[in-house]
Formats: structure tokens, sequence, C-alpha cells
């Protein structure tokens, strides 16, 4: 159990972060902790899992992760063991083969030549913006800084040592050089049964800003993005971070609130089309989606954290 | 059949009313005319479904009501006579446990303190409501008096009794108040193929005023609700009622005309979420929940009732 | 002073009602109450100006009345006399010929053959209706019944009388109904600078109801009713009446709230034209209205009643 | 081979022209050129289908036609062939009964007495105006020319000859008469997975417009329309056509430029419906749709003609 | 008299047509017929002015014309006629200079590089265009062919001679090139009271698509093709041409109605700038500059010519 | 001249900075500068003019400032410094008084208890905010922390000071609490002839989600921000800063390219009010306002700088 707690530390410490790598190294964790199990297998495991859940009990990824790890069967617990690893290999593999697969489709939607838009810092998009450049495609990028930890200085960096010319602006410059964006590709961190998109706070303005003048907002999002929850009526509940990653201490002592909301929540209406690795699909589809891949099962009461406080 | 006879009658006369409750009523009717059949139990039962459809015969609950029980099959009557109560059964069960999951499921969606407005007297979205209540979270109702038939009267009633604050208006006054509700709720007589909305007259105005202010308009439909004939092409006809109920005699016999359409429709862009038994779905994806509750087969030809004055 | 008590308790009492009824009325009971002043003119008609404005105090016609006839000038308290006599016989002149000229200007604009929906009871738009069927136009008109107080049934009445087809509906039926109106037509009680309509409760539903269809939305409006204090920032407020209007002693008694704004706020972005009487104006003019007819000047401080709590 | 190559040839000449018949034709072919393989039967009937597929590679329908008839199988020869000459019979049976099935479903949408705007010439939407004429409904068309090549005069003479009352406009006239439409219905060249519809050139524009007014804007499409490629992010590509169909010799030979996109992209919000054999679905649907009639089977790299300059 | 009949043969048999030339060509004759009048000329150039009037009841223009000419005063012939004559020069010289004053004001609105859509054939519209080429900023122009009668092929040459790069596109494709566009800009017909434009037959339909992908449209537009009788309530009238314009001979004999208007109504939501001499004003100030212009009258009854059949 | 070059180099310094301060002082240094004068008034004072003009050609209340104060006349030295002097002053008085009385105005339109959204530091816009407080209201602000500059935290220290609540939230977070706003109330940079604003980087997408859910955007600006120029077809000229207020200097050096605009442009369509110290307007009414107070000349060819790169 010491090496799932050292696992959850590393969770919680953010030493492990972004939705994907969360839910692969949550699958890892799990495998090696099985391999290590004797007896009172169902229940060892079982702790194992809510261990990991509880370190970020809103993550979408994270939950679809442990789920799809512990529907393990068996009636030994070497049956159980060997079913368990191989359930977590098949997720490991959901992971790194979804990225690369989404590239690929999303590829075929973009022009000879392109300006693109993008927010914060996500592997999914960057892999389409990748690709298409990879593909001798012209295409030029616009990086939002994304306040408050400045996410778009990473996008920028890792697009020019691929060679792509990248242009910063502050987020409040969106809409400024919106008539100029041939497409938007954002990632995201979650979806919802009615095809909302949980991604990085400014997404929705954005999204916004892309709609008032008609650029395609696509997003970019693995199927174990999309939250089976919501189907049955749950909200996913976005995480309040630290006042200060906005405001230096002087403001802070001085008595000034902060609100630092990490994600928002962008309506359906606003996106064109979800690339996921099984395919470009629009947004209403989200609940085939969760049924195809997820089962299309209830969750049970107990399954559910209830924490409505934003919907769209 | 005279048994059958009466339970048309109470249709008609309105002693049994409310889409779920004339559903509910005619599997009942069957079920009980199919104790005492003897002999001819095809012809006999037929003719017995044939009555109670007609009583309300744009009814969409009724028809899958009846439509439900009547997929019996058997070889002798008696094989007949089991598998039709069976269904009747099943289709009873059906409507009770419906109301109870929108209820359970519908809660999730709600804020710890909200306002939500609501129009004419639906089981299925008051069912949201109280199960909010009962959740302990902080509710306040804003009710339409909901002319010309006033079934506001008995929403306000209703929620009083069970505690909570509740605000009634005229229906000219939900544009009025729009901007200090969290949510709009309402139920549903029917929803169609292409998720377009049919319920009590002035829905569609109240929702266009909830989209106006971006408020989430919510719909609690049981999937019995939903209408396969339309998928047929067929749209939902407007019943329309006697003047009587919106002029006094004076101005009638002064030839005023009066127009008193019973519900209207509201489009699906208007729409955010349908709350069902089966979860909380877009209501693009009516045309799945169909093919998923109803078999996805088209009607036939003689299944269908023309009379498409109205679409949206 | 006694004549200008009995003239206040009769707007109070509702005896005189109708925004250019009262105002009229004002105009009247000044000019009378003029003629018996012997000494100290300026004290005692300010005396008697301030009652009647209290009367009604946010009623912008009256404001606007009582403000017209309290310019008058002169040194001897004959001068003065005969000055405010002739401005209120101006102003009650202006009421008349008004109303006249707006259903003059107003018929130019409905077609050979049209539908015409209108709400509650007003002179004004009643006026261009009346002048069409006059001119011979095939008119046909819709009207609301208008709760609380179904003021429809004294339009329904009036227009039934001028052998007008018309047809009664419930205020809730208006979305149902639009897609088959020629124009929306309705009157005002005030005009803001920034070109809203205050107008019975609903108008605002009815107009965003209208913009959905395109159908062109028209206000009938006398110039002394835009108001000339919204140009230094002042809100229009809405009067509140009273519950019993809206439900029956047993609902009031079981403890059921009710809410009963008399206007609402129709904003300029759902308004196609304003037809006064110096002609046919897109709503962004009022500014220039008021200037034209009020002479611009912003109101003082002790001039505005500030009550803000309703804005569009 | 030579009977491979003079179908192709009928093609590329627009000998046989219009989605519905270049497919229906395409089966015809090859199931007649089946009939005469005696060995290498893979190898040879492959090589006709590209042959074929080559005519009009941006073809939705000719596409989906061979891909469906060369899914055939077999060990020997003649089980191959009797299979291919199978799902060619089937194909072309599929084309046929589509239209008619359409014309059904389609008629159950249309009001008793109605007027239609339809543009350019297709088979399908006129199948659902003609049913409804037939039916004795009151019916009134109004066709745009479609410029370059006035297939609105075809359109306006085969309605007159069925006896509806048709008119012919300009394509700049559509707004102007919009408010006097009930319906407009087009039919589809192809439908992507994202529900946007590519219509000859105009569509979208008249979509615009009927949204303006919110006319109900309806396709007629038979799903072998439905592009199963856009699945994978394909783009549908727009074929650009000789300038010669536009500008007389003077004008090109005077250095003007002429560009002419034979089609364009209708996004999924303007469309209420689409009309297809399988029922009348929204057109958030057309996944669906493409999994259930294609199989769901992501295109493999080399099935793919990527040249994605056109997106909506 | 012979004089005036000739002058309105010319414009009846649209020898002298566009909106400008011809309010240019009346103050002519007007002018010319005034030197020759030797009595009763009030009565003799009134009878003149009612003639050319006649010719083209509808169109604003002439109606400006004539009516700014009419208003000479003078006590005797002589007077009379010199002011007469003076008045016609000051309009002549307005048509004149304004042209050139909208090209110099609407130039500051291009930016360096532009592409500009355009429809129809005007001049002020083209003199901006022009002026952008001249003042050395790098414009490109497509036209659309204007059906029925071509205009379009006017424009394209005209912008070719002065080395312009320009191309033709049919009506229909404007919604697919709008995104590639940075501005519309078009003439003008006539302008309301409430900044609506009456222009040729399609331009509502480019302002929609306008507006849609946020292009900003603007308007040029002499002052004097502002309406001052829509003050009034009247609606501009609009023209419906031969159906030998739209459809060959043998359409027509078939029995194929046509419908032909020369204009639509683009409303003030969808104009971004109207660009006159005096200034590039927001559509809402149509009223002012009517006032500033002629005065701000109400034109009396008979001025006024009611035929309201189209509104926007 | 000396002390000119002193003035000069403080604007250009940004010593000086804020357009109200920056066109205060640029009044003050010429009424000292004309003090100063012996000879060749005219000639002198127009140097000192243009040389602080160019400080920052693009700045409106810069240039409304010196347009001002030179329309001086006399005859002789005298006489001329004189009236400049007291044109001068003449303007110092109007930046003083005028945002006092935009303070007056604005809290009229404030509601008892409110939570207000702020972008920047608009020393208009927080007289409003404070004015409401002092009055007694409830009042909370959210501000934004305004990148690259981060005004925000001025603003925040500034209200709280004041006893003010004030939340801190990045740009990106506007949409995200847009719900809970009553209303957004921001400074202007300028107004230009058609309404729109031109406002601190970031505002315009403040005014599009404030739009969404309809909650009122106020303007708090001076009438001396209002743009003559832009009558004459000139756009504003939008600022780019440096890319050091944008990036870290590792970026930079690495090639990553910045874009840095300081302002952007909100359209009419987004703007409910604008509150001047002459009344609160609809923002259609800036020619009015632009004529009321600058005399509605058209300015000369010489006076305008063209640089119309952005435009909305």
């Amino acid at each position: 159990m010491e090496m799932i707690e050292e696992a959850a530390r590393k969770i919680i410490n953010m030493e492990v972060r972004g939705a994907a790598k969360i839910a692969r190294f949550a699958a890892e964790s799990l495998l090696k902790f099985a391999q290590k199990i004797d007896d009172d297998f169902d229940v060892k495991i079982k702790e194992a899992a809510d261990m990991l859940l509880n370190t970020r009990p809103t993550a979408v990824s994270l939950y679809n992760a442990i789920n799809y790890v512990m529907q393990y069967s068996g009636r030994t617990v070497e049956e159980k063991r060997e079913d368990l690893i191989k359930r977590a290999l098949e997720f490991i593999n959901w992971v790194d083969s979804a990225r690369r697969e989404i590239g690929k489709i999303g590829v075929r939607r973009i022009k000879q030549s392109a300006t693109i838009l993008t927010h914060c810092n996500s592997s999914a998009a960057l892999s389409i913006i990748k690709e298409a450049h990879e593909a001798g495609k012209d295409i030029e990028v616009f990086a939002t800084e994304s306040r408050p930890r400045y996410q778009g200085h990473i996008t920028v960096r890792e697009l020019k040592s691929e060679g792509i010319p990248v242009t910063l602006i502050v987020d409040s410059a969106v809409r400024y050089f919106m008539r100029e964006m041939d497409y938007v590709i954002v990632g995201a961190d979650a979806i919802t049964v009615n095809g909302a998109l949980i991604n990085k706070i400014g997404t929705s303005q954005i999204a916004l800003c892309a709609n008032e003048f008609k650029v395609p907002f696509m997003v970019a999002a693995e199927t174990y993005k999309f939250s089976p929850k919501t189907l049955a009526g749950e909200t996913v509940v976005i995480e309040e971070r630290s006042p200060r990653e906005v405001a230096p201490e002087d403001l802070l002592s001085a008595g000034i609130r902060v609100r630092n909301p990490a994600f928002d929540i962008t309506p359906r209406r606003y996106i064109d089309l979800i690339i996921t690795e099984i395919g470009a699909i629009p947004p209403e589809m989200a609940y085939l989606v969760i049924k195809e891949r997820f089962g299309f099962r209830l969750p049970t009461e107990e399954e559910i954290i209830v924490s409505p406080e934003h919907y769209d």
C-alpha cells in the first residue's frame, strides 16, 4: 500500500499532472500494486483504487481509468490479477494510441495554409497541429499565454522547436485576432453527456468569439475524457485553485479577494466538432460515445460525487 | 367490453387526465379486460385497444402504452392473456418507477441554492423540485398561473404543502422575472424525433425567454412520452379546446372568436437537457431514445394519424 | 386647493386612468385651479402641481404634463395665469391631436390585407388599426386577454363594434400564433432615452417572439410618453400592484406569495419602429425626440425620483 | 474492361449525371462487368471499381455505391460473382426504393395548404412535393432559376406538368419571398458526419434566410448520400466548374476572372430535419445513420482522398 | 411643355436610368423649361414637375430632386425663374459633388490590402473602390453577376479597365466566398427613416451573409437618396419588372409564373455604416439626415403615394 | 518652445498618461505657452500644438483638447492670447466637471444591491461605482487583472481603500462569472461616429460575454472622447505596444513572436448605454454628440491621419 500512497502523493503534489498523464499513471500504479497482492485481492485493490481516486475526486479521466481497470473478473487471485493487469495495459495502450489517432484524423480537417489559435497546452490539440506541419501544410499558430499559470509559454516553445511559426498573445486579445484565424483547436479535461466541454479557464469565451465570426471551433478529446456520470445527471465540478496563482502577496494581505477557477464550461452550441480517436463527431453525439465506450450503464448512487455548482 | 366503454368514458370526460395517468390507466384497463376474455382473444382485445386509443387520438403516451401492451404473443388464449398481463404490469411499473428515477437524476443538476421557474403542473418536473428540497437544498419556486385552466394553482398548493417557498405570477410576467431564475424545469406531453417538446401552451415562449438570458431550460420526460411515429414524418397534432375555457359567455355571444390551443411546440434549439429515467440527454438524442425504447421500427401506414398542421 | 385634492383623489382611486387620460386631466385641473388663484400664484400652483405629481409619482406622461404646464412665465399674477392657461390648453390639444396623427401616420405602414396582434388596450395602437379598417384595408386582429386585468376584453369589444374581425387568445398563446401575424402593434406607458419601451406586463415577451419570426413590432407612442429624466440616468420605476389582482383569496391565505408587476421593459433591439405624432422613427431616436420636445435640459437633482430596480 | 471504360466515359461526359443516377449506374456497370469475368476476379473487378471511382473522385454517392458492391465475399469466382451481383442488385434497389420512401415520409410533414421553396432540381425533394400534391394538398411552389446551369427551369416544367402551380424567381430574390414560404425543401449531394449538407451552390444562403424567418428548412436525402469518410476527418471536396458556365467569352478574354464552385456547405445549425428513407431525423444524427448503414468502420488511410479546402 | 414630355419619355423608356442620373436629369429639365416660361409660372412649372414625377412615381431620388427645385420663391416671374434656376443648379451640383465626396470619405475605411464584394453597378460604391485603388491600396474585388439584368458585367469591365483585379461570381455563390471578404460595399436606391436600405434585388441576402461572418457591410448613399416621406409612415414601393427579364419565352408560354421584384429591403440591423457626402454614419441616423437635409417637415397627405406592400 | 518640448517629452515618456490626463495636460501646456508669446502668435502656437499632437498622434482626447483650444480668435496678439486662455480653461474645466457629472448620472442606473464587473482602470467608470457606494448602495465589484500591465491591481486597491468589497480575477475568467454580474461598467479611450468603443484590450470580449447573458454593458465616457474625425471616415488607429510587456526575455530571444495591441474595438451592438456628462445615451447617438460638441464640421484632409487597419 506504500507504493499507492507514494503514487497518490505524486498526483496531489502535481508531480504528475494533465488529464491524460494522471489517468495513465493511475492505471500503471494499480497494475504494479496488483502484482504484489497475495490475498484479499478485491479488498486491497479496492482500497488502492479509492486512495487514487480521492487525489483528484473531480477528474473525469482519472475516474475513467480506475473504473476501467477495476472491472476485472476472475475466481482466484491469480485470475483476478491477470485480468486486472490485462485491463490496465489496455487502458495504457488506449492513452498512447488515442492521441496519435486524433492527430491523424484531425489533420484532414486542416486546409493547406492555415492560421490556428490554441489555448493552454493540450497534447491532443498540438498533435493535430504538428501532424499538419509534418504533412507539409503551411501552418501558423497563435497561442494565448493562459493566465494564471502561463501554460501558453510551454506551447509556444514546443511548437517553435518543431519549426512552426508561433505568436504569443495575452488572453484578452483573442477577439482582436479572431477574424484572422482559420480554426480554433483546443483540448479537453472532460466532455459531458450533453456535449459540453470542460477545459482550461478561458476556453468558453474563446469559443464564444469563434462563434461570433464563425471560425470553426474544434476540440481534440480522447474518449476517456467523456464523463459517464453526467448521464446520471451529475455535473462536472470545477476545481478552484489558490489565490496565490493570481495575486501578489501584498494584494492578498490588503484583503483583496481572489476567485481562481481552473476550468470553465463551453456549451455544445459553440462547438463545431470533437475529434476523438474513434472519429470526428458533433458534440451532440457525446451520449453515444459514452454508451459505446462505457457501456451506457447508469452509475450507482455511490459512484457519483454530487457537487453541482456549475452548469452550461 | 362494458368495462372498456366505461374506461373510455372516463378519459373522454377528463375524470382521468394527464399524460402519465392516462397511459397507466389504459394499461390497467387492458389488463383487467384481458382477464375476462374467453375466446377470440386477438379480436376482442384489439377492439378494446382501439376504443381506448380513440379517446385521445393525439396523445403520444396513450399510444405508447397501448402499443406496448398489445405486443403480447402466445399460441393459446391463456398464453396470450398471461403475456399481455405481464406486459401491462411492466408498463405500469415503467410509469411508476420513471418519475422517481427522474427525480433522482434531475436533483443532481440543481445547485445548493436555486430559484426555479415551472409552468403548468407536471409531476415529473415537480418530482425533481421536491427531491431537491428533501435533499436539503435551498429551493424557491416561481410558478405561472397557466391560463386558461390555472393548473399553476395546483402547483403552488402542492409545493407549499411540502414547505417549499413559492411565488405565483401571471403567464405574461415570465420574461420580467427570468433574469432572477437559475433554472426552468417543465414536463412534457410528447417529445418528437427531432428533439422538439410538445407541452402546455406557453411553454415555448418561456423557453425562448430562458434562451435569451441563457437560463438552463430543462425538460422532465419519461421515455414513454417520446413519439416513435414522428420518425416516420408524422407531426404531433395540437388539440384545440373549447372557447369557453378562455372567454366569458357575453364575449362569445358578441361574436368574438376564440382560439384555444392546448399545447405548443418548443424546438430543440431552446432545450438544454431532457431528463429521462434512463439519463440526462440533449434533445438531439430523441431519435436514439426512440430506437432504444421502441425498437426503431418505422410505424406502418395505418398506425399513423396524419394531421400535420403544426411544425417547429 | 380642495379642487386639486379632489382631482388627486380621482387619480389615486383610478377613476381617471390610462397614461394619456391622466396627463390630460392633470393639465385641466391645473388650468381650473389657476383660474381661481388670487395671490401667491407661484407658491399655490406649485403646491397643486406637487400634489398631482405625487398621485402617480412614476407616471412619465403625468410628469411631462405638469412640467409642460408649469413652465409658464409672467410678472404679474394675471400674466402668469394667462400664460399657464395657454400652456395647459396647448398640452390638452397635444393629447387630443397626437392620437389622431398617429393613426394617420401608422396606417401607411399597414398593407392591404393584414393580420395584427395587439396587447392590452392602447388607444394609440387601436387608432392605427381602426384607421386601416376605415381606409378599406382587410384587417384581422388577434388580441391577448392581458391578465391579470383582462384589458383584452375591452379591446375585442371595441374592435368588434367597429366591424373588425377579432380573435381572443390567452397571453401564453402568443408564440403559437406569431408565424401568422403580419404586424404587432402596441401602445406605450413610457419610452426611455435609450429607446426602451415601458408597457403593460407581457409586452416584452411578445416583442421577443415577434423578433424570433421577424414580424415587425411597432409601438404607437405620443411624444409626451418619452421620459426626459432617463436622459439623466433615471430608470423608469415599475409599479407593482395588489396580489389580489392575480390570486384568489384562498391561495393568498395559504401563504402563497404573489408578484404582480404592472409593466415590463422592452429593449430597443426588439422594436422596429415607434410611431409618434411627429413621424415614424427607429427607437434609437428617442434621445432626439426628447431633445426636440423637452429642450434637452438635464433635469435637476430634485426633479428626479431615483428608484432604479429595473433596467433593460 | 472496355465496357467499364465506356461507362466511365459516360460519367465524365456528364451523359450520366446526378448523385443518385451516377451511383446506380456504377452499380449496374460493375454488375454487368462481373458477369463476364473468367478469372482473377478480385484483381479485375478492383481495377474496374477504381476506374469508375476516378471519374468523379469527390462524389459521395458514387463512393458509397462502389464500396457497397465491392464488399462481396466468396471463395470461388462463381461465389464471388454471385455475391457481387446480389450486392449490386441490393444497391440498385436501395436507390429505387429510397426516393419513394422519402416521398411517403416527407409528405406527412406538409400541411394541408402550403407554399414551398425549392432550389435546383432534386428528385428526392420533388418526390415529397409531388406526393403532397397527389395526396390532395393545396401546394404552391417557388423555384429558383439556379444559375449558372438553370436547373430551376427543369424543376418548373416538371412540376407544372404535374399540375402544380409554380413560380420562377432569380436566386437573388430568395430572401424577398421567404416570409411567404411555409417550407424550404432541397435535396443533397452529400451529408457529413457532423450534419452538414453539401448541395448545389446557393443552398447555404437559402438556409440562412429560412433560419432568419424561422421557416422550416428540410433536406431530402437517401442514406447513401451520407459520407462515412467524414467520420475519419475527411472534408467533402467542392468541385469547381468551368468559367464558361458563368461568363460570356468576351468577358473571359478581357481577363475577368471567374470562380464557379458547384456546391456549397450548409452547417447543421440551419437544418431542421433530414428526411431519409429510414425516417425523419435531425442533422446531428448523421453519425448514427453512417454507423447503422455503413458499419461505422473508420476508413483506411488509402480510402481517403484528402483535399480539405472547405469546412463549415 | 413638349420639352418636358420628351424628357419624361426618356425616363420612361429608360434612356435615362439610375437613381442619380434620373434625379439630375429632372433638375436639368425643369431648369431648361423654366427658362422658357412667360406667364403663369407657378401653374406651368407645377404641371411639368408632376409630369416628370409620374414617370417613376416610386423613385425617391426623383422625388427629392423635383421637391428641392420646386421650393423656389419670388414675387415676379423673373424672380421665380431666377430662384428656380439657382435651386436646380444647386441640386445638379449636389449630385456631382456628392459622389466624389463619398469616394474620399469611404476610402479612409479601407485597409491597405483588402478584398471587397460588391453587387449590381453602383457608381457611389465603385467611387470608393476606385479611390482606394488610386490611393495605392492593394484592392481585389468580387462582383456578383446580378441577375436578371447582369449589371455585374458592367461592374467587372469598369473595374478591370481601371486595372483592379476582379472576379465574377453567380449571385448564389455569395455565402461561399463571404469568409474571404474584408468588406461588402453596395449602393442605394433609397434609405428610409428607420435606416433600411432599398437596393437591387439580392442586396438583403448579401447583407445577411455578411452579418453571419461579421464582415462589415457598408452602403454608399448620397443624401438625396434618403426618403423624407418615410418619416410620415410611407413605405418605399418595390417595383416589379417584366417576367421576360427572367424567363425564356417557352417557359412563359407554358404557364410558368414569374415574380421579378427589382429591389429588396435590408433592415438596419445588418448595416454597419452608411457613407454619405456629409459623413460616415450608422443607419439609425437616417432620421437626422432627413431632418438636416430636408427640413424635417412631415409631408402633406397629397405628397404621399401609399402602396405599402413591403416592409422590413 | 522649450516648455512645450518638455511637456511633449513627459507625454512620450508616459510620465503623463491616461486619456483624460493627457488631454488636460496639453490644454494646460498651451495655456502656459501662450502666456509667453510676444509676436507671431498664430505661427508659434501652431508649432506648439503640432508638437504636442505628435506625441500620441492616435489619441482622440488629445486631438480634441488641442483642437478645442486652438479655435481661439482675435485680431491682436493680446486678444488671441486672452481667447486661447479662456478656451484652455474651459477645456480644463470640462475635464474636471465631466467625470463628476458622469458619476452622478451613472449612479441612478445602479440598483440598491449590485455586483459590477469592471476592466482596466477607468476613473470615469470608477466614479460611478464609488458614487453608488457613497450613496449607501450595497455594491460588490469584480475586477479583471488586465494583462499585460495589470491595471486591475490599481483598481482593486483603489476600490478596497474606499471600503468596497472587491474580487480580482484573471481576464480569462470573465465568462465564468458573467452570470452573477448585474452590470459591466468600463471606461473609453475613444467613441466613434457609429457608436463603437475603443478601449483597453479585452473590452470587446467582455462586451460579447455580457451580451450573451444580457447583462447590461455600460460605458462611462466624457464627450471629449468622441472622435469627430471618424465622421469623415477615419478609423481609430490601434496602438501596438512592446512585446516585452507580454513575454519574458528568453521567449523573445527564442524567436517567439508577440502581438500586443493596446486596445480593441467594441461594436455598438454590444453596448447598452454610454454615460456622458450630458446624459445617458444609446451608442447610436454618438453622431449627434459629435455634432453638438464639435460643430459637426467635416475635418479637412490634413486633419486626418489615415491608418485604417482595424474596423468593427
